[in-house]
């Protein structure tokens, strides 16, 4: 990687930190010069707007996300194992892993709803992108015998993730693993009881 | 109500929908001024500052949530019916009723995540009214004999309103209804045939 490459690369991994926790409205481009140590020239040499350093950002904690959910479903190909292993990512982004302040797509979703339609589109993609994943995996088990057949896909994904959004935002609010500790005894035992097939 | 008082009264009613919507912290006071009408003079006479306003308008939007819940949970004394009058009230949300712009409690939850305590700890503490409320609904219809008694009310209220907070924040980022109906229609099946005493 060369310097100027470098230094755009640095740029974005400590913004993500600090839009994910601060908001990414709430977020200056004096606080990313604070966090990155650069001065104002050398930030603007590769970002012209907070705008666009905002969109980079985004697209890098999706990328982060994605990663996440790819390492969790490649570690058994059981649909079963992989649910659970979806309320495990949650659960690590209430200890800040791997990121920071929570999902980026719910804190995106809720700061930008009204105003800033290109931030609010691109969460949007990423939910969608997130559901469908999980829609595939309950169809893939459907497929293979191990989730029941009538399990709704579309809608148990929405459910799943809802929930799981939800127990993230009360346990960062009340800055307490409780909360989502209840949702994900209570998710584990609908999917093992209520999915599986038997 | 005197000049003044009607004044500030228009001031915190224009400005919660304009917060709630636009957010806590995107929102500033020449956007009041716009929303109002008044004069830089005429708004700073009632709130010396924007913190201080949001402090009032959230209070308001607490106050106007808490005669909505109070509304649904007073029409039907049995458990069952009170806890699914409070999925409508979150399906009333989507629909922008009664203040545009979703959830007030989530809005200030995401949105002064690290960088408003005050607020933060309000919305905790409206969190904590909203929690309890549920979870003494369910406490009285066990007392009653209508909810089962196996059912954990602290846990159950998390639950519920983790999940419906989460599929707000859904149909909000999608601009759909169709996320909550989902939810809703999973929790309704889920309060009778899993909570209702039989």
């Amino acid at each position: 990687m060369r310097k100027g490459e470098r230094t755009r690369h640095m740029i974005i991994q400590k913004a993500t930190a600090l839009f994910n926790q601060k908001g990414y409205v709430a977020s200056s481009m004096v606080d990313v010069m604070n966090e990155t140590g650069l001065e104002r020239g050398g930030l603007y040499n590769h970002f012209s707007s907070k705008d666009e350093l905002a969109i980079q950002v985004f697209d890098n904690a999706v990328e982060t996300m994605i990663t996440i959910f790819q390492e969790a479903l490649s570690q058994d190909k059981n649909a079963i194992s992989r649910l659970i292993s979806v309320l495990r990512v949650f659960s690590g982004l209430c200890n800040n892993t791997p990121i920071p302040g929570g999902c980026p797509i719910m804190n995106v979703a809720i700061e930008t709803d009204t105003v800033h339609p290109e931030l609010k589109e691109k969460a949007r993609q990423a939910m969608e992108a997130l559901r469908q994943t999980v829609s595939r995996v309950i169809i893939k088990g459907q497929e293979r015998g191990e989730v029941n057949a009538d399990v709704q896909p579309d809608a148990m994904a929405t459910i799943l993730i809802s929930s799981l959004e939800g127990a993230l935002m009360l346990s960062r609010l009340y800055e307490d693993q409780m909360y989502m500790e209840q949702m994900i005894t209570y998710l584990e035992d609908f999917i093992v009881t209520r999915m599986k097939k038997t």
